[in-house]
């Protein structure tokens, strides 16, 4: 049996399934997207990739299946959904997800395409697994999906504490060796044995406080918007199909972003981390409801009226409003008392976390840096933004 | 200078004044009494002690009051305050805290006699430091008083990441470094700088999730309240002066319970882990308010009723109705928008956490495993305990 | 099956034999045997206990155990002599193991009297386990006794990592899960697998280090040598049976000592740190032939003349003349290009590793602070040393 | 002041030169730059990079001038030198390494015309720094240059602390804290103060140790040797300037190879981790030394030889046969009962790693899997070499 050392798991086994599939084209492609995309422009030694995260999510997965003893034919779907589950992400992961959405159509859990249309599925079959029933797994559907893809699934696990390792930032460090130990089958669906709500609740105060801190960092948020402009541009103007930019590595789309003239000073202030900056950023309470929850197009009309009013030019305004924020985790099955429960019938904290994520949750507008004082005047105008629009 | 190896700090580095300090009785048998007492029953490895916590909460207040650039005189006494801060502990520290406050009438907090009455009230004076505002600063008064005893005071700091690394239970691991970065004096007081509401609320996570796992663990507060009903007895009998009781080290306080004829079963059982089981577990809302923040006397009336009811020793009946949680930390001061708030007004999850806390207390009934059937049944008529009173 | 959570191994699963065995008053014993005796005086985080390391001894031999895929009987046996390895040690373990044997003219891994002494040969054999083969298994002797006792055994293993983590020493921080991968049985025997002998340099290298910076740190010796002259004093004038002071826990001994006017003193001194200090210490070089590898008789005959000549009293002299060093990895078996080789045939590391045990060697002479100049000077002379005596 | 979060050494506090250094375009490319290059082909979260390793040196830098207390001038020259110090590395760092000195005639710690070249120069200047003395210390010349480049250098405790961090692997964790506040400077010089021989040692060992493990890894060094040969090609083919393909950065240079017709085969290869396989890997003792030690030009001569005797295409046969083994560290001055002297004088480890580091030493011909047979004959038959070719 072959095995891996691994900075968070130390040994990660390998059987002849899991083998074969890394030895493919889309897992190595996984060696060049960062788990964190542009999370290191802050947290400089968050270089970790979704390769690696790819196989510790593969070990959590086994020994969840091993503690389950499992049949074995559902138990090698599982590895090998869990071992496959992000080979569907784009260039810097959830940072192009909205532009390939846009124009491709799929979301990145959907990879029954991919299979088809990569050496995955043969690989596969020749296995001894229905690439369907794997995709499918990737996608929480059916059995036992919700180990791979569901409120307290395996991806989160390692993603918490590897993120944790990488940063140096403790919050992630949970205990994801009692959540393995503490999953039992209710009813066809996974669950967390008696006992263990705080437990539950550990791992969305660990998402919460890591989402403070690391994932919605001001600073990798701006990087973000920039590259789906960016991407956004290169794809409506055709110069790469849609289906080709979803298995670009990181920096091939920003080779690809310096090579294209309306991208390339894009391309340069991602990679010389010479960003726009914050003109705007206003509170939940601050912002009208019509500025929530809106489309792509209406952003890009806002900005555009935002740009007028400033007198610059469209390009130089970015609008960043994201959606209300969402806590799988609290949609858990605990079991509580002989009962399976949801996790948020029966923590007390869960009400406050979403109150966190929240309280945490800003608008944006974005702008180089010679342009923030007209573009801050002219975004809280045509935003309507209560109080001090000034980051 | 003299440096020392730390399992949490690495090295902390000592000047003249904590050397002349660590080198009296008082300091050198805090070696003896650890940190998390009976905790060890449950973790194994949990036997860390005072010692070298109180040399972590030193080396916090040391990188505290250089941050934070006071004059020496303040930043000395901060200092000493700070390793010193836990001589007043009693032998098994909080778990036979409350026996010691009956019969000495002082909390372990109050140390001003302790400093007369030993070589270090001497050694301060030697070194330039006033005993009573030493000691007055361990009780959280005086300038930065609140920095050794206060709501998001360093030895919280220390005693999470110093009990996550040695139980292994890792909610405990804080970003002290960012939390002592954040130290500011608003008005005379130690608050948190602009931004750091979340710093806060971790280390309020931090506690609530290692009240439910560790500190508040059964096993532990069985063995407690053991301890306290056989120092009770020592005392009440006149045994041990509390004087000397409260400077005892925990072995010394096994070895004079296993001398006393009264006490020695208890002492056996607490020795060889053979300990007092659950006979009644009742959350909050299944217990009347009238059992609950009961006194000691009222505490021991309702054991004799209890054993008498069911027909066992007294002995054999240990009642342990904790009092309401309460969270010091969400009084922290935090600098929000410029403002100096209290962090429950600002944050979402004290309410919530304040729940967590409601949520994992438990009214205990203990007994000798022989007893906890009638123990059981009697206790659920006489604490008139709804629902299912096994735990 | 019951789990206990661990600071270095995480979660160790315990079956019903390692749980009957922890039931029992020798085991929980070792609770309060801590297992680096009196580094704590150095080290002050060193408080962890040889209960703890037995645990996690026990979960490396049961890792080793299913690798090697052996059967039940011969796993149970190992499992069961992995976990009780350390019964019979005395208290302080080391440090008092000389004056033991010179009493009860038995090692500490010779532990079969202690199985049929207490519970712990009954709890064996209601488990089907035979006691007196668990006995040699501790002793390294019978099959695979070599993986609980042997040149590389789960024992130091757990110890260079455990010291590591609770001490904040980085160096024993080996790779045991590799070890523990590489075994292999080869004619019967352990060894490692092809291409390890780095692996085994590694642990080699790591005690060795450990050796230089915190086993043989001259103060713990000094407390190490202040305990043996005391307990000695103890045992000779019959104060205590050698077969009950084997079962002391450190503590019990300090106050048997503490409460023996004769020993009082070295009590007083070891509890406040309150130590002999070096008056003579001297590398192997500078000391003649003669006075190593002496006896306890001889030693202090030695005493008595260096005390005669400073004119000081003869309990104001401790000499402490360590053997030459020994190096029990360096016969450790390694498969090299298909041939099982010793370690030390090998590895070019061996010898010089060799030579630095024997540059950290010294005899040490301690005396009370009040004493040193003359000790010195005496022990100087009658020692022959040669070079500059001082520390 | 500017603090960033690290993985390793958790705040990392920047002064105004660091922070002006940081925001230039040479410092930003080394984010591309991964530390330890094609290692993650091995273990695959090794990603850390050249920009959060340089961090961490001046971060141990400044820790050490601030021990030392140095003249503020002298200061700031040697925290930024070590912040720059790795700038001049090629991509992909020691792997085009060679190929960069055979085409631009410099080595990588050589930076002066690179400081001139790109706005470094200017801003070292703005910050009244002269860059000519920066690059002398960068190269480990001038007052203290040894801090930076030099027997025990804060360049080499970064890497192995960061480097086993990242991949998982142990042995680098040495005690950094410990070396820096053992610096001394005597004649001018940095030297280890008294009582550091082991000191010394553990990093030595640590390099030794990691060498053996992760940076001479097979796997690597023959996707090192891939990058050469196709670097070579490349350069010279004249496709880019040296000056240029100094400054790629790792995956800029993957897309330039993949881009050139004769070297899109071996980048390909690179990027599916289908690489080359070992066909003969021989000892130190089994290779004739006038194969040890030899030129680029005559390696490429052996390797069409190779070739031509197996009947392959020339490109299908890489010979790799490194220099012998070099220990700096073993040249560090320690100082030794009040004298300074060299290690490798007072060592008795440093005769012993060396030789280790002879018992790693291999010397390897790769060829791609189809060819393994008849490459191994011929270059068994070619370089003479002695036993089994096989790996």
């Amino acid at each position: 049996m072959t095995t891996i050392k691994d900075s968070v798991h130390d040994y990660i086994e390998l059987g002849p399934v899991a083998e074969a599939l890394l030895d493919t084209a889309p897992m190595q492609r996984l060696r060049y997207v960062r788990q964190l995309s542009t999370v290191q422009l802050v947290y400089p030694s968050a270089n970790h990739t979704r390769f690696e995260h790819s196989l510790g999510v593969y070990h959590l997965a086994s020994n969840a299946v091993d503690q389950l003893d499992l049949d074995s034919a559902l138990a090698d779907r599982l590895r090998a959904a869990a071992l496959v589950h992000d080979v569907g992400h784009g260039p810097f992961g959830h940072q192009t997800e909205a532009a390939i959405e846009r124009h491709l159509g799929r979301h990145h859990d959907e990879i029954e395409w991919l299979l088809a249309a990569t050496e995955l599925g043969a690989v596969l079959e020749e296995q001894g697994l229905d690439p369907a029933a794997v995709a499918a797994t990737v996608d929480g559907r059916g059995p036992l999906g919700d180990l791979v893809s569901g409120a307290l699934d395996v991806d989160r696990m390692d993603y918490l504490v590897r993120d944790a390792h990488h940063t140096g930032v403790p919050y992630g460090t949970i205990d994801h060796a009692r959540l393995v130990r503490a999953f039992r089958i209710v009813d066809g669906d996974l669950a967390l044995a008696d006992g263990n709500v705080a437990t539950a609740e550990s791992a969305l105060i660990a998402r919460t406080l890591m989402n403070a801190t690391v994932y919605r960092h001001h600073v990798s948020r701006i990087a973000g918007s920039m590259l789906d402009r960016a991407s956004e541009r290169l794809l409506a103007d055709g110069e790469v199909a849609p289906e080709n930019f979803a298995r670009l590595t990181d920096e091939e789309l920003l080779a690809t972003l310096a090579d294209y003239e309306p991208t390339s000073d894009l391309a340069r202030r991602l990679r010389d981390r010479s960003l726009y900056k914050r003109a705007l950023w206003a509170r939940r309470g601050a912002v009208p409801d019509r500025f929530v929850e809106i489309g792509y197009d209406r952003t890009r009309d806002l900005e555009r009226e935002i740009a007028g009013e400033a007198g610059v030019d469209p390009s130089a305004v970015i609008l960043d409003s994201p959606g209300d924020p969402s806590s799988p985790e609290s949609r858990a099955t605990v079991v509580v008392d002989g009962e399976p429960r949801r996790l948020e019938e029966r923590s007390s904290l869960v009400a406050g976390l979403d109150a966190c994520a929240r309280e945490i949750w800003r608008l944006g507008v974005y702008a180089p840096p010679d342009d923030l004082a007209p573009v801050r005047e002219a975004a809280a105008t045509v935003l309507d933004v209560d109080g001090d629009p000034a980051p």
